[in-house]
């Protein structure tokens, strides 16, 4: 998607030579213009799919899993990563291996949200090892609803998560692909 | 805010008597329609004001927020709860204290996304005694930008924390305030 790489070189950061610091517009602080396009483009690219339901995963997920719900006219819902006395009774429940903040994290989501009768998008910011992806799949496997696909806004190419995903038939549509990293810029699939 | 008023009648589930779930629409599973006409209704009710920049807190104000952000045509910025490799160098830092999850938590922006020429609207889905509240305005005065007012989707009329912020002088609008609940239903303010 032309517009989200244009974001990424305009206005990410370059740290360390591979790594783009994307909090300006995607994480951190966030630019509604560019979820919403974002949203319609993930409506294009799943067009003809039947979708009853986007996941997504709390926190920075959320902003352009909204605009996509919005867009297809479904329900959004977030998988939760703390415990939270707002969820009671019956949970899917799954165990993330965050390598960004390096720890593992249970991520849960409400029975009555995820039913075998749903027909699932998963989306997320990032995809890298795919480890945030992989624990959301197995929420949707749990309720017995069809996996659609996956919307990614930022691939990192270089790291094999989407890969492996994609040798396992799982759909992936990922917005910007990062493949690596110049002097002074990035480069993208 | 008649539409919200009827979603949380219509499928907010009472609990023992003074609690309403709200997880269905609002804080886990989320209708997106309900949070674009919120965001509308936040900049019909905020018209006139100058507000450059909309602040919320990860992770269930978000999805309101970035609505109204969009509705503004301004940035949306949420702050962050736990410790995270991605916030980098100098923050904004409060503690809140939360009576849902029973603990303090720190709660930072980068101080980047925060600065004295900013005109700050702050959302965020639920007012009940204020303690998130007045940490997001606690970040915005150490910012020094100016605080325009905040809205919120549900106020808890019942508890103290609205009453005492705008006695404070802040100006605070809730879509919706429940002022109590009889044994078949709710009360709004």
């Amino acid at each position: 998607m032309k517009l989200l790489e244009e974001y990424i070189e305009k206005k990410g950061k370059l740290i360390g030579g591979n790594i783009v610091k994307v909090d300006c517009f995607l994480n951190h602080q966030v630019d509604p213009y560019l979820m919403h396009e974002m949203g319609k483009e993930i409506k294009r690219l799943y067009e003809g799919e039947e979708i009853t339901k986007v996941l997504t995963i709390e926190s920075s997920g959320i902003a352009i899993a909204i605009m996509a719900a919005m867009e297809l006219n479904v329900p959004m819902v977030f998988a939760k990563k703390n415990a939270t006395k707002n969820i009671s009774g019956d949970v899917y429940n799954t165990t993330i291996t965050s390598f960004t903040h390096g720890r593992d994290y249970d991520v849960r989501v409400a029975k009555e949200f995820l039913s075998k009768d749903d027909k699932i998008l998963i989306i997320d910011d990032f995809l890298a090892n795919g480890a945030a992806l992989n624990g959301l799949i197995s929420l949707v496997d749990q309720s017995g609803a069809k996996l659609v696909g996956c919307a990614i806004a930022i691939e990192k190419g270089f790291q094999d998560g989407g890969k492996k995903l994609r040798e396992q038939g799982y759909r992936i549509e990922s917005l910007a692909i990062i493949d690596g990293f110049t002097e002074n810029g990035i480069i993208f699939r």
